[in-house]
């Protein structure tokens, strides 16, 4: 019986591990076709976005499957808790991927603006971000959840050199904005994305902090 | 100790309520500040972020004693997983408070652009949504769930339109933009509380299609 619920604690990681590389994925498939202006990319990424639901609703199935099969130590019940609060970020990780999408086939309909700015680095850091945080928590990695914390900084400084790129853009554009204001809402949807990697850095620390880890991990 | 753990669910139901009504409020001050450029108000925001992030962690340490208390029926134990994806949403609704206020404080400093478009009522029905959805969760109510998740396509036009006003408006500026660009921020905002909203709405319903509610309703 013990040993089963081992089983599912394992097989709970590796579908939570499945999501988030799922959700990673689409945000990459998005930013890309963002840089090639792709709309048959777009497609594919609003077509995959009901897998990472159906795997969201899988996770938390899983997780109240687990909780009402014993009586979970108080170590493994913060670990299922976290994975439900992780899935739901991941969730919407895959939501952001959808947003950036949607804005790109908006952007491909008007001129590029030629704007000086670099998405792409901002998105790999984000996505970065995601998958430190997702590995942080699979480890226990407190110092790794931290760095996580600390990289969000940098995506907002990004963020807000954006914002200002944009503003001084606008004053010296005639004509339409709106390639412009897409731009501006792709980096926030990725600014989005590096804050749902913080609540699971977050979720990482108050998991180690409440539970004995050191007895999770040498189990 | 049946009667301890029942007792336990009914705190934890009132401390989501308070928790809720908190990060209402954030919002409705937050946009009372937008109309006024009060900054005073966007710093009253700013200070009780904190009560909000630490009544989450509460709801969050109230959810985990009640499944550590005993083995709950899976009636209950959906209830608890319920509050602790709920109450994440709520902290955010929180977040989104505070960047509605650091970008009012950010507006204050501006000519006001004299745009027409209705922030309130984009916000009165945004803080709807959220109340309507945490009373749908504590009165095990489907269709005022339902109700909920219909209201964010109007919220997401009402931002399609603010959207389509400041890129005409821009069109028609000379200067600055930034004031348009913020005013387009705290619309996002806002179209995330509703986004928070409807997260709230979709676990309604997945906790009682889930679970025998009736049956919760009656005890």
């Amino acid at each position: 019986m013990r040993t089963r619920f081992h089983q599912g604690l394992d097989d709970l990681k590796q579908k939570l591990l499945a999501m988030g590389g799922m959700a990673e994925q689409a945000v990459e498939r998005a930013v890309q076709a963002f840089q090639t202006r792709d709309v048959s990319v777009c497609e594919i990424v609003l077509r995959d976005e009901s897998k990472i639901n159906a795997a969201e609703r899988d996770v938390d199935e899983m997780s109240i499957d687990l909780l009402a099969m014993q009586q979970p130590m108080a170590v493994d019940l913060r670990f299922i808790v976290s994975c439900i609060k992780i899935n739901a970020d991941l969730e919407r990780v895959g939501d952001q991927a959808v947003n950036i999408a949607e804005r790109v086939m908006d952007l491909a309909t008007h001129p590029d603006p030629g704007l000086n700015i670099d998405i792409p680095r901002m998105a790999q850091l984000s996505i970065s971000m995601v998958r430190d945080a997702l590995n942080a928590f699979l480890s226990a990695d407190v110092d790794l959840a931290q760095s996580v914390l600390e990289r969000d900084d940098l995506v907002d400084n990004m963020n807000r050199e954006i914002f200002e790129a944009v503003n001084v853009a606008m004053r010296n554009t005639v004509g339409t904005h709106r390639n412009l204001l897409d731009i501006l809402v792709v980096a926030r949807n990725l600014e989005r994305v590096a804050d749902h990697a913080t609540n699971i850095a977050e979720d990482v620390i108050f998991w180690v902090r409440g539970a004995d880890v050191r007895h999770h991990a040498q189990r």
